[in-house]
Formats: structure tokens, C-alpha cells, sequence
């Protein structure tokens, strides 16, 4: 039909010869080509409501077939669209509607039933009674099983009692395909449950060689479509997780016939050496950070505690057994517990501890939900010594010089001597005694806790908190011997401010934010500055760029107020680049 | 209490001077260290039960504070557990329990209204009549904001009428956060979206200068907590499904104040040239292998179907703007569709096609459900290219060679001089050309199709089949030329079934179990020897290791059976070892 249109010898096709289609349409009767609405050219005078009634012109000729789509160029009868066992993502539920499938065969969710043990054990509450150990591992386990895809079945708390646990792992390996049985599991007096897993089933191993959880148990109940796996989980919630992690998600991944999800991992350089056990292989939570290009993982504290832990940790990095650990600067692989577009995004803060990083981070996130705060308190001389291996973006310093009683100056000096960082304002706070409400004991100063039956909390050394309370007492000529508890360091305000609320301890030295969030009482030794170290390699990052503008907001200084005990002047300016 | 215990001095402690307390239990009134069961030393006799009640001696002396976790080593009152905007992961969950908080305010999941339009669509049906359009956009869509925290609304299929779409608009404005109109936004005779945006609210945007996807379009209506979005969607599927992932998400994310999911990314390597348009940001569908430890990524033909794309795509790549595409070998950024680990553990085969690798592909998968493949048909060369190349893991070849009679050694003793690949059996197979269901038109042989009024439809260039149709030509001293649509390719067997079925051509060559799938009638030919190539470099996979022991299998043989037109010898030997 359109054979031999060119430029120079236009074909003219007439009404009746052709048909108006609209992309999809099914080719009609008699038709083997389409011809593009851009390529149609209409009689004088006449537009596209003319089209089916006008004669129209074509000036290149279309070969057969073309702008049409093949029956079978998607998909032919008899193909296979998806095997079985796969997981089906939105498009693919497209796809098999296209080909006609309505109905699939799924795979059941297998259920996963949870028993929580323990004479000690209590439902949560949000006032706990002294002894009451809060349940709340049910909760965790629910929330990874059923992000792999299980259905999580919750049972009541079970009493220290052989029959009780035992009838209660029956129950639950009749009525789930696996059955986490937490707590009881390690070598103490309520060691019931590999008994109980012997009694219903078979105990198939009691210990296993990874750290932490090592008391794992494994075995399994009933037989064919009843057969149930029963898991043994340790009670410390940190342990408990590794093993529903290690080896839940794999029985989860069994019955479902395919994996569980994403678990990506990546290749992280270690901040600092980490040793290990030859005996186990061993699961360190750390913290990661993209700093200047590179992953930085930064093992978190092992006796670390449950919230730290898990709020805290971006991933696992597991050293094998037979290894005794790996060097600061060995790149080992970490499975991540958030997302790495999250995590490249953190502003990663190492340095001292103060109330108002948190702020900042809410203010940021607020603003930019796509940048979060990633924080770790090592006192002043730790965020110079991030800095210096390149491994933070900002850290707190209010390092005072005894010389001259000026703030930081000479410390960068002497620690940066080609320069490389910035000095930015941040604020100036309120540093004395956090005592007991109302200062029962009338202390007035770290000499009043010379003193026998007085008790101090101190900071950690490198801290600059430690720092003042040196140069305190050496000020005051107090041998700090004599204070009961001077060697006694915690590594925040928050924590020194939680003993002296709870009567551990007398006194301690702190900020007066930390001291007014525990309602405690507070002496006033010094005001000091609190400054930002960025390192030039983190200038440019938008995570730096923001963390400024959160600084020089009205926010910020709003709510620096209300914490009380800060003097705001201009915060985000840089006091010096060294350079 | 323990002060000065050592192993030659043991310090003996009486039942009321220590309390048995279990891991986790508070430090009872008066203590201030904690012993561990395996340092304590019972009297002769006495074990564990007579704790409490017997004195017990330690060898070493604990000091104040031993193995007890301090209040607030975890977190303490006032520091920030999570900043807003965030996903409740299952540990910060505990850690939120753990620290006593038993509620959170939560952002509601934003509600996506997903409005389908068009006279031709219908809702999915197993048996659509000609010219039905299945409507399977919305169940895609809905899927998508689902993954991504929103909640989809699907509203009624709308019929092309201005007044329709618009009050459908309207409505779903007033109930939505985000409103999806489908189809009907390409500037054809359908576009009413444009129009009925501008009349419920404004129309900001109507064209993107990103392929595919070009003609969407951004609106707006409604104020404050009453505002919607809208977003004129592409009706091709391809199209919108990078609409709605490139402008839906982002308002998703911008609602709920936090990444909406993983996005996971990899660098890959370009396996094929990929031309670009200065004008578009491109988003090219590519398929991911990857081999001998290389990430290789082979862009989609453009113009594939929906299923193809969207059942095979790994990942999409994006070519910026002003930028004239890609060379093979250059490195490109792909955001993956599915998990990289499924793309790691994919048997990547890369050549001749038969339904077999299918069955292949079922039969793995459900031996070792981490294991899948991702079999691309270019024909027995293609096989060739790729091994040579390092990108397949295993390729299809039937390759004969005119001279002997022989399949395949001749082309891989020319290809790999140097050796590196194994020749493994497969199967036998019937070759022969289908015919509509008993053959009314009494076809024998190739040369019965060069008569007038008889269509033919072949197999591309450099397949096994091919190669066999020349061969077969010029045995019998055909002239390709004369048979009408020699030169009409297809890529696959059942795409050639496909088209004689449809009545689309008279004749095709191919292999029986295709005509069988598709109850065709069968004329034989001959028997061909169908091997596989894999290369040495794929050998040791668990993926080829997985596939011999598959092909190895009677569940294999069994199968082939079942197919038909298969002779099952030793499938899994090793023919010959080029080295």
C-alpha cells in the first residue's frame, strides 16, 4: 500500500484503506503496518478530526510489520513466566495478569511461635516494680520473623516450672512450624528448657560455637507436615537476636523455598582492632559511616546493652572462628541493619558528649528526613583523634588549656600541625557538681567530697569534663586519691547524672542540662566553651552543610534555652580554619 | 567482703553474707559485686542445690562493681532513643519497651488513589476478548506504594469522557494524598488527563524529559492537609511503572518523612553498546550476572513487552540527560530490582534457546532455592560471544557443521583456539518445520513453501535452527529468496509457534516440543545434537555444579519424556575439555 513513498513520490492512501488505531489497539482485519501520526499528512485545510474520512499523505513507505508488535514478542503460551518458589514483586503480578494467569499456588507463611519464660519476667509497662525484668523479646522476634515473611504467634509468659515450659513448647510445636523458646536457655538454675525440648521432641544440640549465643539450642518435634523445628533462644536480648538472625532466618527461608530478604552487606574498614575468640565465630555489632568515600566500621562496646545496641548498630560483622580477631585498617564484611543509602547519609558525630547532638539530629532530620546523626561519645581528644584517621564528620571539644584558660586553640594547634580542620562555634555551657535534689549534703565543691563516706563519679580520661576536674583540683591543691570514686568513669553527662539520681554516687561533675533532666541539684564551677572540630575533608558534605544551617537556625537557639544551662552567641561560625 | 582472696589466700563467704541472684536479675540491697557460679568453690559434698544455705570459698577477690551492668550503662533518662521520622525497626522496638515507652505517635500511611482509564480496558480476565486491553496497571501500581508504606486506593475502570475522568479526578483528590491517573496521558486521541487536571486543580507539568516516560504529568489540588498531588501515569506499563517509581515515590517519602525503601544499587559492567538521546534522562531495563566475579549488565531491547521487561529486568540503569549513552566495557550505576544476592546465585545462560532451560531453571530452584537462572535466547553463536566475552555461565549450542555432519566441535575448536571451555551433553532433539494443526496444506518440506500464497517465519541469524534452514535450503537447491518471509526473524521457538498458531505464517522451523506446547502439526527433519558450552571460568559455581547435577537427574529425564521430542542419553558428560 505504501510502497515506493518517498519524499519526491508521495503515496496518497485513501479513507477506507486505513484505519485509525491508537497505541495498544489489537492490529485490525486486513492491516500489517502502522503508520505514525507524525508521519500523516492531511489535505489542505484539514486536521486530525478529519482522520478515517480524509485521503491522507505518506512520504516514506512503511514495511510490513512495522510499528507493530508481534503476537509472542512479549511472552508465548508454553514459556515459563516465574518459577516456583519465588517471591512475586508488583510487576511480576502484571506480568501474569498480561499472560492471562489469574490464580497462583502460594507457599503458607509458616508460623513461628514464641514463648516467653522466666519467674522474673513481667509484660512490659511503663512503670516497672524493682526485680521485674520487662518482656519485650516477643516483640523483637515477632518483628524480624515477620519481615521474613512468617506469621509470629506470641504466647504467654511461662513460670520456672518443668511441666509448665514443657507443656507450653507441646502446645506451641503442635500448633507452629517453629517454636523460639527464649530464655532458660544458658547454664543456670532455670535451666529447663533443653529438658522440655527433650521431653516433647528430640534435643538436637545445646551450645553452639558462635558468640554471642553460645547457649543456643536446637531440636525439633512431630514428624512430616507436623514436624515442628524448636529453637532455644537465650534471654539477653543482644544473644537472643543473633540467634533468631542465625538460625531462624534459615528455617523461615526453608519453608518459604526462598530467601528471606534483602540482607545486604558491604565491605567496611575497621576503625580500630577487634579481637576474637579461635573458639567462636564471633558477631560484632558496630556502628558504619561513609566518611570522606570510605566505610568505616567502628566496633560498638561488647558488653554494650540492649538500646545501645540496637539503636546504635548500623550492622554485624562476623569474624570467623579460627581467626583471632582483625587490625584497625582490615576491611571485613558487615550485613547492615539499615539501609547504606541511610547510612551514607549520617553526619557521623565522635567526640564529646553533650545533650544538644541529639537536638541537632532532630532538627536535621526534620528538615532533610534523607540525613540522620550517627553519634559516639569518646570525650574531646577522641574527636581529634577521629579526625586524624578521618573517620568523623564533627565531634564536640571543650578542651581547656592550663596555660592560658583558652578553649581548644592549643590543642589543634599542637595535634594538627598542617592544619586540615575548622574551629566552629558551637556554645558555651554551664559545667559545676550534679548533687542529690536540693544538695542534702551542702557540697560546694570537689574538696567537700575529700571526705570519708562521700562518693564521686568522674568522667572518662581525654574527656574534657575529666580535663576540668583535674585542673579543679589541682587548682584547689585536693589529691584526687582522696576522693572516694575519682577512678569510677562513665562516658556521658547522662550517665553520671543516672548514679548521682540514684544515690550510687554523691557527686559528679557534669553539665547543668544533664543535671536538670534528672531533676538533680547543681553547683556551678565554670562556664565553658563547647566547640565543633569538622575536619576539611568533611566541609563540603551535604551532612556538614546541614548540620551548620541547623546550628545558625532559630531552632536551635530556642531550644538550646529550654535545655537551660547554654549561652548561645553565634553558633556556626567558624572561630579559625587551620590550615 | 572478697578483699584479698587469691588462690593460696580463698576467702570463705557465709549463706547471708552473698544472695543468688540469676543473669539480668537486679543487685540486691547491700551488694556491690556479683560472683560468677564458675569461681565459686562448694564444700565437700555440697553442690549448686545447697546454695544459699552453705558458706562457699572464692580464690579471687571481685572487685566493687564486678559483672554488674551500672544503671544507665544502656541509655539513660533524657538522651533521644530515635529522632522522628524514622522506621520502627523490631529491635528499636525493644529498645523502646526496654526504656519504658509504650506509645508513639505515627505518620499515617499515605493514601495513593490509582484511577484507570480508557474505553478499550478492561478488568483482568483469564479469556479477553480481541481488542480488550487487560487492566493490570493498577494491581502493578498498588503493589509499588504498598512496598513503600503507602496505602492504594483502586478506583472503577473510567471511560474516555471528559466529564468522567474529570469528576473520577475530582473524587479521588477529596479522599487522597496522591492521586494516579492511568493511561490516556500520551498526546493521542484519548488525552483527556492534562484537561481534567487543570479542572480539579493546576496542572504543573504535562511532559518530563525522561525515556520511557516522556508524557507524564504533574498536578496539584486541594490546600494544606487537604492537598493532593496528581500524576498523569503512561498507560504502557513500562512507561509507568518508571513514572510512578521516578515521581510517585518521592511524594510518598516526602509524606512519610523517611526513605521509602532500599534502593540498593551496584556498578556494573556494560555488556553491550547503549545508545542514548541527549533530550531524556534514559532508564534503561537491563538484565545483572554476574561471572567470574564481574557484575554484567545487558540492557533490555527497548521495545520489549511488559512481561519480558518486568519478569527479566535486574535492574535499571539511567543514562543522564545530555549524555550520548554508554560503551560496552564502561561502568554504569543500576538500581536493582531484586536483591543482589539472587542476582549473585543466578546461573546466567546466555544462548541457543529450548524450552528445556526453563525446566532447568524449575528443577534448580526448587533443589536449592537460593539458586536461579537467567536465561537470555540469542541463538548458538550468541552462546559463543558471551563465553568468549565472560558473561555467561552456560549457553545452548547446536551448531552444524556443514562439512561432517558433526555438531559443534568444528565452531568451538575455530572460537577457542586456546581452549577454556567444556562441551557437555544435553539432549537430542526433533527438528522439523510446525504447521498448523494437521497440516492442512499438506507441507513436506522447506520446498513446498516456495510456492506463491505460502508464508514462512524464521529464526534469526546465528541460531542453530537457522544455521539448519540454510543448510536444509541448500541440500535441496532452495533459493531462500522464494520463500516468502525468509527474511521475517523471530528469537525463539515458541515465538515462531506462536505466529504459525495465530495463522501468521504457514510454517516455521523448530523444535517439536514447541509445536507440541502449542498443538501444532509436526513435519521432522532431523535429530540434532543440542550441548551445552560452559566455559571454564563458570565451572566451579554452585550454580554449573547445580545444573549437572540437575541435567544428571531422573526428575530431568523424566521431564524431557513429558515434553516430547527429547532422546535422553548421558546428559551432564563432559563430551570434550578444549584446553
Amino acid at each position: 500500500m505504501t510502497f515506493g513513498a518517498t519524499a519526491t513520490t508521495p503515496v496518497v492512501v485513501q479513507p477506507g484503506d486505513y484505519v485509525v488505531v491508537d497505541t495498544g489497539d489489537p492490529l485490525p482485519e486486513g492491516c500489517d503496518a502502522v503508520v505514525m501520526i507524525e508521519d500523516v499528512v492531511y489535505p489542505e485545510g484539514l486536521d486530525a478530526s478529519s482522520l478515517g474520512t480524509c485521503p491522507v499523505t505518506l512520504f516514506a513507505a512503511i514495511a510490513p510489520w512495522g510499528n507493530v508488535r508481534q503476537i509472542g514478542e512479549d511472552i508465548c503460551a508454553g514459556e515459563m513466566l516465574l518459577t516456583s518458589n519465588v517471591r512475586v514483586a508488583p510487576a511480576a503480578m502484571g506480568a501474569m495478569l498480561a499472560a492471562g494467569v489469574q490464580e497462583v499456588e502460594v507457599i503458607a507463611r509458616p508460623r513461628v511461635g514464641i514463648i516467653p519464660t522466666g519467674d522474673e519476667v513481667v509484660a512490659p509497662s511503663a512503670n516497672p516494680q524493682p526485680g521485674d525484668v520487662m518482656e519485650f523479646n516477643s516483640t523483637i522476634f515477632s518483628g524480624m520473623v515477620r519481615q521474613w515473611g512468617a506469621e509470629p504467634v506470641v504466647y504467654p509468659i511461662v513460670k520456672d516450672k518443668p511441666d509448665l515450659v514443657r507443656s507450653a513448647v507441646q502446645r506451641a510445636a503442635d500448633e507452629c512450624d517453629i517454636v523460639l523458646l527464649n530464655a532458660g536457655s544458658s547454664a543456670g538454675r532455670d535451666d529447663y528448657s533443653s529438658r522440655a525440648v527433650a521431653e516433647v521432641g528430640e534435643l538436637l544440640y545445646h551450645g553452639i560455637a558462635i558468640k554471642p549465643g553460645k547457649p543456643a539450642i536446637l531440636g525439633c518435634a512431630g514428624e512430616g507436615a507436623g514436624a515442628s523445628a524448636i529453637v532455644g533462644v537465650p534471654g539477653y536480648p543482644v544473644s537472643g537476636i543473633i540467634v533468631v538472625e542465625q538460625l531462624v532466618k534459615p528455617l523461615v527461608e526453608h519453608l518459604l523455598g526462598c530467601s528471606a530478604d534483602h540482607a545486604e552487606t558491604v565491605e567496611a574498614t575497621l576503625a580500630r582492632p577487634c579481637m576474637s575468640s579461635l573458639k567462636y565465630e564471633e558477631f560484632v555489632r558496630v556502628r558504619l559511616g561513609v566518611v570522606g568515600g570510605k566505610t568505616v566500621a567502628t566496633p560498638l562496646s561488647r558488653g554494650a546493652g540492649v538500646v545501645t545496641s540496637f539503636v546504635k548498630a548500623d550492622g554485624i560483622m562476623s569474624i570467623p572462628q579460627n581467626s583471632e580477631g582483625l587490625e584497625a585498617g582490615q576491611t571485613a564484611k558487615v550485613s547492615l541493619l539499615r539501609p547504606f543509602e541511610d547510612i551514607a547519609n549520617s553526619l557521623v558525630v565522635i567526640g564529646s558528649h553533650d545533650p544538644l547532638i541529639d537536638e541537632v539530629a532532630q532538627l536535621m532530620h526534620a528538615r532533610w528526613p534523607k540525613l540522620s546523626v550517627a553519634s559516639t561519645h569518646v570525650g574531646s581528644m577522641g574527636a581529634i583523634v577521629a579526625a586524624k584517621r578521618g573517620e568523623n564528620h564533627c565531634g564536640g571539644i571543650h578542651l581547656l588549656d592550663e596555660a592560658t584558660g583558652e578553649y581548644n586553640e592549643a590543642y589543634l594547634e599542637k595535634h594538627f600541625p598542617k592544619g586540615g580542620v575548622r574551629q566552629v562555634e558551637c556554645v558555651y555551657r554551664q559545667q559545676g557538681l550534679m548533687v542529690a535534689p536540693g544538695n542534702p549534703l551542702g557540697i560546694g565543691s570537689l574538696a567537700d567530697l575529700a571526705q570519708d563516706g562521700r562518693s564521686y563519679v568522674n568522667r572518662q580520661k581525654g574527656s574534657g569534663t575529666r580535663i576540668l576536674a583535674d585542673y579543679t583540683c589541682k587548682q584547689a591543691g585536693i589529691d584526687p586519691a582522696t576522693i572516694y570514686g575519682y577512678d569510677h568513669e562513665e562516658f556521658t553527662h547522662t550517665a553520671v547524672a543516672t548514679l548521682v539520681a540514684a544515690g550510687s554516687a554523691d557527686a559528679g561533675m557534669g553539665i547543668y542540662s544533664a543535671a536538670k533532666m534528672y531533676g538533680l541539684g547543681f553547683v556551678p564551677v565554670c562556664e565553658e566553651q563547647y566547640d565543633l572540630l569538622i575536619p576539611d575533608y568533611a566541609w563540603d558534605t551535604p551532612m556538614v552543610q546541614a548540620l551548620l544551617e541547623v546550628l545558625r537556625s532559630d531552632a536551635f537557639r530556642t531550644r538550646m534555652e529550654q535545655l537551660g544551662g547554654y549561652r548561645v552567641d553565634q553558633p556556626g561560625r567558624i572561630r579559625r580554619h587551620y590550615k
